[in-house]
């Protein structure tokens, strides 16, 4: 069994280009899906879908190659969770969500284009990712495993509720406490990370639970991190607004533990999503390596 | 065979009820996905899938019904196919999009709670469709035929790129041509109205190509009935503002035929939409009776 990585600053070398690999495997299924788009939704789209860091694409392969199940076959699902992550982005940026102007260090579709389009940008998305979940390269019941999930993960129970509670806590009587933070993010952010890292085992017809509890793990030490850059992060390098959760008097893991605890939380977990993936053995490199990636990236 | 239905006039005397009994159907498996809204999204949720026709959930129970598939066993896609219509009229009436302040009589989504609530709310309804349909009775391959067609029905392909042209229309130079409206308005309207249709052969793995023709019709009668109530009819009883179309000067069946003229094209397709019926027998009768509904209807 592989030691569990056992500092914080061990750097994330080498996942770059696999990131950036899966992230291309996504986005060539998507374009093709899309088409040449005639019209404006379509741009926004593809747009949409662009410049992030591929790493749910990632999580999908990898766990894919986890049960012998080639990037390849892996490429519709990885497509459909980034379809799911890029709508959300363009939702949650929109002037009566949290009204920003900045995207992967782009204009925000809405600012591109207009809010009609983004609106209809990220619906048209969120239909594809169950299309392209549909005609995944696995058994009828893997899909129907995957689509089910998937719409637990984006929808009320996940994504979107998490989404509500955190909209609702800005204007709390009083911010959140860690509890409530955790349950928060566990939707927000967590459900997405922790849907991508058990895809594989659902495309295969395995148990989903070591990757379940790894996705879970990593998807906590992932908003630590995050919170970490709104803090620590430079706007031009993160690619979005940073500052804006202390400026808005925001309950995040940093201003609930101090950065020192928020980052000794976060290597707890890292160690914990890392232990989790131990029944399969050296297969699961990569996927610690995503672990440690998460709270070392920059962006 | 039966004869196909000859006058536009002919009352819809009997369908009433079994509408009302589809909308429920539907409704109650939605309520218990959603279970006790904490949050305003799920409230929202419930609030926007209330006080409709049940028109499509109808057309699914009844094409179900074609090949033996009870009610209870069409419930979930049935429910799915109004998440996702539910879905589409709170984004639609978005400021940003159509923006309405009444829908069905009572305030939109974004009137009665706020624009957050009501783009979340649609997102969580659109998930919460494809979990349903998810969660189908009836076997895996099914459920995959149902998801990806669904997928393409509400999607850029279909629903929300038809909308797009619409919204195209309203600042393009010239007013569209009869060609143009009808394409737009069959992936606006058509395309989920068409799926509904089509959901009971596609849940028995039957051949769907009667009941696509069947809903093609249907949709394209739907879509002239609704422009002629936006010319004739009252808002109080419609639910909704009318009058909007003239007044933004946008091409409609009725701009484009006159009210006489749109009330021809109507008919036939009411007619086309029966003949396409002919293999079912007298068993199709009750979607006979909705092709002839959709015309006859005064909301």
């Amino acid at each position: 069994m592989p030691e569990a990585p056992s500092t914080l600053a061990e750097p994330a070398q080498g996942l770059g280009p696999a990131l950036a690999a899966a992230g291309a495997l996504a986005r060539s299924e998507i374009a093709a899906a899309i088409g040449a788009p005639e019209e404006a939704v379509g741009a926004a789209m593809l747009y949409a879908t662009e410049g992030g860091k591929g790493l749910r694409a990632f999580l999908v392969v990898e766990s894919a190659g986890l049960f012998g199940i080639a990037p390849a076959r892996a490429a519709r699902p990885a497509a459909a969770i980034e379809c799911i992550h890029a709508y959300s982005l363009v939702h949650d940026d929109l002037p009566c969500m949290d009204d920003d102007d900045l995207r992967r260090g782009q204009p925000t579709v809405h600012r591109r284009w207009d809010e009609a389009t983004a609106v209809l940008a990220g619906d048209a998305l969120q239909a594809l990712a169950f299309g392209l979940l549909a005609r995944s390269d696995c058994p009828p019941q893997a899909v129907v495993a995957l689509t089910l999930s998937l719409a637990e993960a984006a929808g009320l129970p996940g994504m979107v509720g998490g989404q509500a509670l955190d909209i609702a806590a800005e204007t709390a009587a009083a911010p959140l406490s860690l509890a409530q933070v955790e349950a928060l993010q566990a939707r927000k952010t967590g459900a997405l990370l922790t849907w991508s890292a058990a895809a594989g085992a659902r495309m295969a017809g395995a148990d989903p639970a070591p990757l379940l509890a790894y996705g879970a793990a990593l998807g906590r030490a992932f908003q630590i991190a995050d919170d970490l850059l709104d803090v620590e992060g430079d706007a031009a390098e993160v690619g979005k607004a940073v500052g804006k959760d202390a400026a808005a008097g925001k309950a995040t893991f940093v201003s609930l533990l101090g950065v020192a605890g928020a980052r000794i939380r976060a290597a707890e977990l890292v160690e914990t999503a890392c232990d989790a993936l131990s029944c399969y053995g050296d297969r699961a490199e990569a996927l610690r390596a995503a672990a440690r990636f998460t709270i070392a990236r920059r962006t």
